[in-house]
């Protein structure tokens, strides 16, 4: 059982932050494009960025920022416009939005963390952020966390948004997150942005630690369609709010925060998964069996991210040939006559060969998985055609993340287990990509 | 100028090899599926197979005979079950059919390569197979490459051939090859399989290295959709029939022997990307500027191969960003201030950041560069749709592969470059991919 239960709030449930989400009109559709979280006091400040060489401007930003200090009191983030590609300009603009901000919240602007996400290529509409933020300061709220989600996203068709609470020395402790992908549905568009609040005390070296491996058993563990973004970035900050013993080293304590924020991560990663483009499932892979955690994940991932099987998800097909392949190139080293391949409770595969299984029933399962609600993905189509940046989707359902098609694989005989998340592969998922306007 | 010409005779073009292809009722269909290619001596045999961990009967048993010795006289290979995950079962059918050969030949059964391709889990139809050696024997023929062409095909849209001749010592030297591909079109099915045959004298080794080589350039630079099947073999023969001096070590004579092997292999590979499931054209990704030719190749590849770069291209979308974004996630550090991105003769991106070009000119040059012929794409749905194996392709036209869209991207000043071949991402992809029987 989990030791912690869920609760409303977003960023914004944990003590001493507010948050704000304004229409700048840096979208050309003028929603809602410009998103601040605050904290009230400086703030224990980890981040993990993306690995590609072409990074975008605030990427390359907080990365400095974070070497220099492990703090922060702010994160201003802006969609419509990515402010990657565009050369020296885009660092210059990063430098100015942070002094921008420092100064409306009366802070140093080293204490402003940046994110952008929007079109690579295209200037940050300075004009516009600029007129924006006093505005922006002045929304900021102790419930601005729903603003801020519906702020950061692009063509994502749902916010993403969670809040945990659990007790550490007989006090509350909580951490909010929001996010906002997947992917790059819109062509030249980034991006995978994660913001994580906490009201523990946490040493800047652990919270950082903590982070890392919070990122590799979620953001790091997903796959829509391997394609990593200039400006993928996950930040989150800790401000000791809570007024909780400061949890310096590994422990009962720390292990219950850092499993606390693992799973804050993993609910906003598989959100993020479950809203790739054009699909209608979320799949989860579980893989036991192997010899260590790095590489059941690999394998894992290997599975969520083969075109193959995600097509064959999406044509409600229970094809352990196309599972067992991707297991075997992941790189991985296993004996295949130790392979044991399960589609839910339908037993597929095992000592390496293919069993009789009831394939109707097994169909059923992953069609009983998908998403009901298919004007879902026809509003995603829709937006993306008329080559808009965002459409409101303030009203749209929350997003289920709790009914994945699980597909489990055990490998050997090896102690270590490790799960990824990803989607199905669907005709949209080609109409979004391909049809753009030239 | 290449120093070698391209004549007619695919593997039965080099002196002393015949080769037959019959239909032996081991596909459903009724279609060619066995094929044989032989030696009129005993020939120097190279291999390069699969890296999966999850591995076909003929693929260990092709390795096992390679480490042995390095020579062979005849290569069985059959079309419509796979000889994968069937336990030992396939081990001892694979001894039994190069025992069959051997007899059926009159050598030992040591010189007998094996290959498979078809559907995973199945045994051979060993009956059927019994009863066709004779009738494959009586019909080796010096013009049977094209029959043993077409029996080694599942679902592929064309069969694949190439010859090429060059002198060496002023005798004619000649290297023919076949191959069937691509992917995995089929629920299950592997392959890609090509057989190689050349009639120089090579000593083992220095044919082994050439063809590794040749294998990196060719085979293993092109990307459909990224899953490495379980029965992946590249097999190539060198008999001396050409009555040329034995070549020992790298040279002139070498070299010219090597560039026209690899010639033959990127022919083959760039046909299995072209034929790709629901591809309208061949992509063709030239890296230059890198440190090494691995790291060059390694990018072209991760180009090649994004998901989004492919819908961009069936899209006729000149998407630079997507390229860019594709070759910073390759895992080759590059400054992204010197990155320049072509399309054909349009410069998208100069010194990392984007230039105006003509985007309508420039989605004309794609569009160019499609299939004119739409039928045969319909053609592959059909058939797949069908769940037939196979179908007769005899009629097909000659795949065109001369015609791809370009994309040239420079990450440096680095004097290294490397290619990859891919295809496009298109609705039919997921249609062949997802909708099968259940």
């Amino acid at each position: 059982m989990a030791d912690w239960q869920e609760i409303t709030g977003g960023v914004t449930a944990p003590r001493g932050y507010r948050a704000a989400g304004i229409a700048a009109g840096l979208k050309p559709s003028g929603l809602p494009d410009l998103a601040l979280i605050v904290s009230d006091v400086e703030a224990i400040a980890a981040g993990v960025f993306t690995t590609s060489h072409v990074k975008a401007a605030p990427v390359d930003y907080c990365r400095q920022r974070l070497q220099g200090k492990h703090s922060a009191r702010a994160i201003l983030c802006n969609a419509g416009q990515a402010n990657a590609a565009i050369g020296n300009q885009g660092w210059l603009d990063a430098l100015e939005n942070a002094m921008m901000v420092g100064q409306a919240l009366g802070i140093p602007s080293e204490s402003v963390l940046l994110a952008s996400t929007g079109v690579i290529g295209q200037r940050i509409r300075m004009d516009a952020l600029k007129a924006g933020i006093p505005k922006l300061v002045a929304a900021l709220s102790e419930t601005g966390s729903d603003a801020a989600a519906r702020a950061i996203i692009t063509t994502d068709l749902v916010t993403k948004s969670i809040a945990l609470e659990t007790t550490i020395g007989d006090r509350p402790v909580r951490i909010g997150g929001i996010a906002k992908g997947s992917g790059m549905i819109h062509p030249n568009m980034a991006t995978m942005l994660a913001f994580v609040t906490c009201d523990a005390a946490v040493s800047p070296s652990l919270w950082q630690q903590m982070l890392s491996r919070a990122a590799d058993r979620s953001f790091n563990s997903i796959t829509v369609d391997g394609d990593t973004s200039t400006n993928d970035s996950l930040i989150a900050l800790a401000n000791g709010q809570s007024r909780t013993p400061a949890i310096t080293e590994m422990g009962a304590e720390a292990e219950k925060l850092e499993a606390m924020l693992t799973a804050v991560c993993q609910h906003l990663a598989k959100a993020i998964a479950r809203d790739g483009e054009g699909a209608t499932c979320l799949i989860e892979v579980q893989v036991t069996g192997a010899q260590d955690e790095q590489a059941a994940r690999q394998v894992a991932k290997t599975i969520a991210g083969s075109s193959l099987v995600k097509s064959a998800i999406f044509g409600r097909d229970p094809n352990w040939g196309r599972i067992a392949a991707a297991a075997g190139r992941a790189g991985v080293p296993f004996e295949q006559e130790n392979l044991k391949i399960k589609l839910g409770d339908f037993l597929l595969m095992e000592n390496g060969q293919p069993l009789p299984f009831d394939r109707k029933a097994a169909s059923e399962y992953m069609k009983e998985k998908a998403a009901t609600d298919a004007s879902m993905a026809e509003d995603a189509i829709a937006t993306n055609m008329s080559n808009d940046l965002s459409v409101d989707r303030s009203t749209v359902k929350k997003q289920r993340v709790d009914n994945p098609v699980v597909i489990s694989v055990t490998l050997g005989n090896g102690s270590s287990s490790g799960i990824a998340w990803g989607c199905d592969l669907s005709y949209d998922y080609v109409k979004i990509n391909a049809e753009y306007t030239t």
